[in-house]
């Protein structure tokens, strides 16, 4: 952690964020809901879908392009399934309805998927596939990007999202696998920072309309990010855009808004959640059993020349979710004074 | 086709596998059902998953490794799911079993997923995926592959395979979508018919235990296939590997065996099938014409300089399945001369 950076703990955080949202006229359980889930990002150290978003968030929800105070039902159900119309309220509050309700149908189904429609962004994916960990469940999260970043393969008009994939599966006595992937080699925040650090981007995370490849992030504007494995990565963008968005009558393709530069209008974006009750298949010990033997077998691996260590996926942010509950999240000067102007305009007190 | 390449109807090719395997000592609905999935392979175009196996498939039911009257049965069962223990039987007659079984649940709860345990290599993962178009239904698919060819990202045990992910989404007058991807940037199929043509692979398909660049396909053996997205794509096979493995207390890791080099231990190879019923959702007519209309937004999108056709996943087999239906599916000289081979040893007609 860099010596400028302030350490706060995860409960002082998570206090201004449901102010803030209490003073944007949201119900106080609502505002509760949002406010631990965006904390819960930055203390896994997802700090581009963390508190870093209020500022957006709230202007947005001055604009009046995310309902403070939304009606959230179910309008399409099964015993396995469920979808929900989010009325355009914040995703964090639907997509945790839709985890609960896709957890209490497990119970009995063994598998159980609910969707979102008239949903919003709602922070890192892995947040909600996390969910069902506690049910001993296995969890996994599909959803439509905000923004159109990238081209079918070959083309040149920017008709999907960086779609992201999310599972989480429980072991024993090692942490839990979470996955929490773009479709794309790199997701747009990255670029974003580059630049903001005056940083070039390797080769391979955008190429120009030409198919060169672009390094220079302040040229974003002027190409694409690339999916992973080429048409590969397009086609799993694809999916989860049918799954996440098509299936449940929300936006993809063309009708996705960019919520970076339209604050007004509804972004009905979709999501789905999938829970799976491992009781269903077996033996729940035996089960993390056998993920905490495979782990170490990974883990313990002959490495390549120069690699300290073999990581499984979510093992970096479980141990930074250790550390920043111990220590306090890190959060940067320039977020900060964002923050404190935030607390300003919607008078609540600072953050620090 | 080149000219040296003898094209075979669908029906004689199917009665072909179907004589074979009769004559293997399975049941006559077995054999037809195996049939007739190997000869779709070949008619969609999977042919390095067609009849070209058939070869193997025989030495391994004669080395006793695979069950020839295998008792499938469902071992665990709630209303969204089923496992399907395979008694070591083919894993296409498994996975057909396990479709109509996720078919017939989705129905009821709108969604259902069926995993496989005791189940073997079971062909084309969209073979499957497939299943559930023609109930108006999407089909997911997720396999743990049958050799172990690719390390944890930064390691050199190569303790997960290619494990593949197939989805199908149906459309209205469009082709279904259909996606079938191994989790790594080429398949080790991909690897052999470059061995076998005398080609040199281009960058990126393998890495050497160095992490140098592999481009000579002879030398294989000295490398590992390389995941899409790196870290990313190490995550997908080891997430693909959890569900339809682990869950199905099926082989996973260190246990998977490698039918190329065993013939007779039981490869405990698990599977699972997805369907999702799209009423569930919603009006079917109105997602299949949202596919359409996102299907010729992609297709028609400007293209990157030399790019003559933006193509749909599943486009290409699509279209190789009407003209092999229509022309006969070509067949290479040399895998004729392997199944006259085989036909001799079996006593049976040959194909041509």
């Amino acid at each position: 952690m860099s010596e400028s950076f302030t350490p706060v703990p995860f409960e002082r955080l998570r206090a201004f964020i449901f102010a803030a949202f209490e003073r944007l006229g949201l119900p106080a359980d609502d505002a509760l809901t949002i406010a631990t889930l965006m904390a819960e990002a930055d203390l896994q150290g997802s700090e581009g879908h963390g508190v870093i978003r209020l500022p957006p968030y709230a202007q947005r929800i001055k604009a009046g392009g995310v309902n403070p105070r939304p009606d959230i039902r179910v309008v399409q159900e099964r015993p396995g399934m469920a979808l929900i119309h989010g009325d355009n309220g914040m995703g964090h509050l639907v997509m945790a309805r839709a985890a609960r309700l896709a957890i209490e149908k497990a119970r009995v189904t063994g598998v159980a998927w609910v969707g979102s429609q008239w949903s919003n962004h709602a922070g890192p994916a892995s947040l909600y596939a996390r969910m069902p960990l506690a049910h001993d469940m296995i969890g996994l999260y599909f959803a439509v990007g905000n923004a159109n970043h990238l081209p079918p393969w070959g083309g040149l008009d920017m008709l999907l999202s960086t779609n992201p994939i999310a599972a989480a599966i429980p072991a024993g006595k090692e942490a839990p696998i979470v996955l929490d992937m773009a479709t794309t080699v790199a997701a747009f925040g990255k670029v974003k920072a580059k630049a903001q650090r005056g940083e070039m981007m390797p080769e391979g995370w955008m190429i120009d309309r030409e198919g060169r490849p672009l390094t220079d992030p302040r040229r974003a504007a002027e190409g694409f990010l690339l999916p992973i494995g080429g048409y590969k990565g397009y086609g799993l963008a694809l999916i989860v855009g049918l799954l996440a968005g098509t299936l449940n009558g929300a936006a993809m393709g063309k009708d996705v808004i960019d919520f970076n530069h339209d604050q007004t209008t509804a972004t009905n974006t979709g999501q789905a959640i999938v829970a799976i009750d491992i009781a269903a298949f077996g033996d729940v010990e035996a089960f993390k059993e056998n993920v905490d033997a495979l782990v170490r077998d990974l883990r313990g691996s002959r490495r390549m020349p120069g690699v300290e260590r073999i990581w499984l996926p979510g093992e970096q942010s479980h141990a930074k979710r250790i550390a920043h509950a111990r220590d306090g999240i890190p959060l940067a000067p320039a977020l900060l004074r964002n923050l404190d102007q935030l607390a300003g305009e919607l008078g609540i007190a600072k953050l620090t």
